[in-house]
């Protein structure tokens, strides 16, 4: 007996905190600061008449005034009860305002804009200041002090000095609305919970082959045909709304238009404009290699069709003018040769020599420098450049106005990329990819039919298995990399294709997962001996979890509810260690 | 091109029905009914002062009255326009009424009643036949009248016929409410859903050893000191409502009371009759064999103990008298050899010549008889009789009194149970267990912290991956049986265990993959013809997934909406065939 009561007690340490930021028990900022420091854990009253100062800045000012409704009528109930940790105190002082002071009220949300903030709320109640570089940096700071308040009447730590700044400056989720599409309050919800994990792109995949919902204003053709429906569109009001409403949570909203594959629902207004339009993706008896593309819905731009630059320019022109994120990502991912081969003035263009690269080389020649006159960054997937058969030179992507977004082969990619002096995004499909591990949707897949379970292991998604919050937060996204080369990665995303998600799933899919890369990207996922603190983390994200879905968000559950109730008791002892 | 062209044709005959009952286009029953003769598919107005007169019986009126009003006001909306497939006559007599006819209004709904029901809509309109042997099967064919109406004004099918009888009696979904907590409601509308696709059986897993949510008026403290909380349990007032809802719908509540293990919940109001109750499950450096749990989560009835028994039979009885059903779930399932030998009057039992496998039988003998003195049918999962380790002699289980439910080694167990004369109930972990697939869920899973992406395949759940709709779909529970033994299947149970699921996913993890399930044991999987037909089903999976999200669940979704609109073209012509 002695000996398992003694181990018992080993798994209640394995799960207490190792090191690093004092936070206590259940009360926790997901993702973690850099620097969060409670020597004494106590918690005053929040006063019923707690009020926020905020300098008068157009978001900022909206910001200040939606934190200050949630922090007044979240209550927040932890799973477990902070007071065996925490000093309550409800006879000390309350804490009454919130004193934001900002440095520079005019620096723009973009890429690499500082996000860093300091919080201290005293331990004698009264006034807490938090202050900031930017107004961006001081809404990471409001979201932090949010979530410091809990219970009814409110309680909020006390004696807490916080001082934070993200570890990159690029945290995203990208999200597909062409496979299957979404409404404006899913997407606004969306950015309003990437906003409460600090994140701050969200990577909007708006097109592809299988629906154009965007309201192009010189092009409403490509909407009105190759939409799901009159219902499934978005207005340039709706992207003007969801662009602002990314302003006042500090989300950046980046378009993507993909281009020249994945553009099969274009043919619906341009047929002339598309190889390969909606013909069966795979014909029998033909190579994996000889397909239509990488999976049903075909369709690529045809270069060779001066049509095809004049209805693209408008696109460009248009999305360049709605959006005015600096940063504009054109796709050029899995370009098949397939389709361009089934066009028949590719085929006479092939005939007299020309090569497959070189007409996707015209295409970027085409259209890359008209983007970059808009005042753009071009964001392409890695493909443009690392493709085993389709790709450019690099001579046509001017590293100064291209960032390349990896998704392919883990960390040799990002190698690749950054050791060729691209900057990068790291959205490894082994890691990153939310919609993994649920199997493929192919409408008879055969291999789901026998009888003695021996189908592959990995359910028969390509990307699969299943990418777990651990799986994501422990995932190092400058693995490998000099220290110089480490410089050139922006950041990374997490990706939803939706192939199989929709409305009904969104939450669940991308939530609480992307919390864990979240904290990967702003704190990292060691402790301050470096340590992988999953084990640690596990705890606080029950707790995360629990509060985003009261604010509304149906994350999925990642354990019993008597794993947080029974710290450490869920572990395993018998891990591989890291 | 040509042959592109051609083979693009190809994809989409092979999604047309191939053969068996015809239905038409986007206008479908599911599951699928035996007999469905649509000649000339048209379709009439539905009256707007539509009527149904059902004959008077307790649960079969107040069925009719809820699907009237289903019928007059869900106006579906299917993703395909029906039109191009159905004449719709506008100015044709409308349908005014649906009159039931029941042979035999006593028939209670135990396993084995007769489901059967015709249904004739005529193609002059005015009134429409429902006859049915019993309430039960008159319940099946409100619901398929009610999927063959549409739209706003509303049309109904008419010119139809059907003959329909379920190939199983027993039909059913397993949920597991200890691991997380799920309120009434979710499981009421679980119940609605489940009603919605001809399942029968609710099998309620309501214990465990994470927490003891049922409120037993004999032995109150389980709950009041075993649940996770006084929100979050089950009165004897919430078992009537759902068991009367369960009646009004034609689905029987079977109720689990998992024992002797996973039983460690009991232990916070009985600490004696526990085994190893909160331990930690897995200590370190011991055996995967020497754990004292199957996962985390620990404890085990002690069979020694008298009190044990006191508790138990309590429990039996109250449960025995709360649930009208006549089958009992024992559990019995996952004993761990380690949990009992940490007991130190175990310990005892075992020096002396004792074993494990006798201690489990004392068990049993003291039990099973007792919940067999209640008119009950005792379930069992498989363990009971086929562990390795620790099991009883089958003459301790008479065979007119057990069922065995199995979940372990697909057809094996199946037939191993069958071949020894035991009536059985399928749930396959490899193919009808829904929570497989989403990763393990221990804190500190270190197989996860890998930077080359060389973990598991199977993404490290144990039963992973996770389980498609076509593999639930294509499983055949009779697979390698004789035609004899066959008839011992009762039929099959999809199950969700908690351990990553509660009320956020709930719906997306049953549906639409239950409803896979809820056809292939109601109808079959395959055509007239012997072809397995989930190529056929996936169009018409989409509409009915499509019909049960605006019915309020949350479904996921099984493939890109382009695919419906471009029916076969997200097939594979090289499928394995089948």
């Amino acid at each position: 007996m002695l000996f398992i009561i003694s181990l018992s007690i080993l798994g209640l340490l394995l799960a207490s905190p190792i090191s690093g930021s004092s936070q206590s028990g259940s009360i926790n900022v997901w993702p973690m600061p850099r620097n969060f420091s409670w020597p004494e854990p106590q918690a005053n009253p929040l006063s019923p008449n707690f009020n926020i100062l905020s300098p008068d800045h157009r978001y900022l000012s909206s910001a200040a005034k939606r934190y200050l409704h949630l922090i007044l009528s979240e209550h927040h109930r932890p799973l477990v009860n902070p007071s065996s940790s925490v000093r309550i105190n409800t006879s000390a002082p309350p804490l009454l305002t919130l004193a934001i002071t900002v440095a520079d009220l005019t620096a723009p949300l973009h890429h690499g804009v500082d996000e860093s903030y300091t919080l201290t709320i005293p331990a004698a109640g009264g006034a807490a200041h938090l202050t900031a570089q930017t107004a961006w940096g001081a809404m990471r700071g409001l979201e932090t002090l949010s979530q410091l308040v809990w219970g009814n009447p409110s309680l909020v730590a006390v004696g807490v000095y916080v001082w934070d700044s993200p570890l990159f400056g690029h945290r995203g989720l990208m999200l597909d609305t062409s496979r299957n599409y979404y409404g404006v309050e899913d997407l606004l919800r969306t950015i309003e919970t990437m906003s409460a994990n600090k994140l701050n792109v969200f990577h909007w995949h708006i097109t592809d082959s299988h629906s154009f919902p965007l309201l192009v204003p010189s092009e409403p053709e490509l909407a009105s045909k190759g939409s799901y429906g009159s219902s499934m569109q978005y207005s340039p009001a709706d992207v003007t709304k969801i662009v602002e409403f990314g302003l006042e949570h500090g989300v950046r909203v980046l378009p993507e238009i993909d281009s020249p594959g994945h553009t099969g629902s274009w043919a619906a207004a341009y047929p002339d404009i598309v190889s390969c339009a909606n013909m069966f993706w795979w014909p029998a008896g033909v190579d994996w290699g000889d397909r239509l593309a990488s999976e049903p819905g075909t369709g690529h731009l045809n270069p060779l069709n001066p049509k095809t630059y004049q209805v693209l320019k408008n696109v460009i022109h248009d999305v360049a003018t709605l959006f005015p994120e600096p940063f504009y990502h054109g796709g050029a991912d899995e370009i098949v040769p397939g389709c361009w081969k089934a066009d028949p003035t590719i085929q006479s263009f092939l005939s007299r020599g020309g090569t497959l690269s070189q007409l996707l080389e015209l295409f970027v020649n085409s259209t890359f420098p008209y983007i970059v006159s808009h005042n753009k960054t071009v964001v392409y997937w890695e493909d443009v450049l690392l493709d085993d058969n389709i790709k450019v030179q690099s001579a046509a992507l001017p590293r100064e106005n291209t960032i390349l977004q990896t998704w392919n082969n883990g960390h040799n990619n990002t190698k690749r990329i950054v050791s060729s002096g691209y900057r990068t995004i790291v959205s490894s499909s082994e890691f990153y990819y939310l919609d993994c591990g649920h199997g493929d949707f192919l409408g008879n897949d055969s291999i789901y039919d026998q009888q003695t379970g021996s189908h592959a292991k990995d359910g028969g998604s390509w990307c699969g298995p299943f990418k777990t919050w651990q799986t994501i937060y422990n995932y190092d996204i400058t693995y490998g990399l000099t220290e110089d080369e480490a410089k050139l990665v922006l950041g990374g995303e997490v990706a939803l294709w939706s192939e199989q998600a929709d409305p009904t799933v969104l939450d669940a899919r991308i939530w609480p997962r992307t919390s864990a890369m979240a904290e990967s990207l702003w704190s990292g996922n060691r402790d301050d001996k470096g340590t992988k603190r999953f084990a640690e983390a596990t705890d606080r994200l029950n707790e995360w979890r629990s509060r985003i879905v009261a604010r509304g968000v149906r994350a999925e559950p990642i354990q019993p509810l008597w794993c947080i109730k029974n710290s450490g008791m869920c572990n395993t002892v018998n891990s591989l260690g890291s």
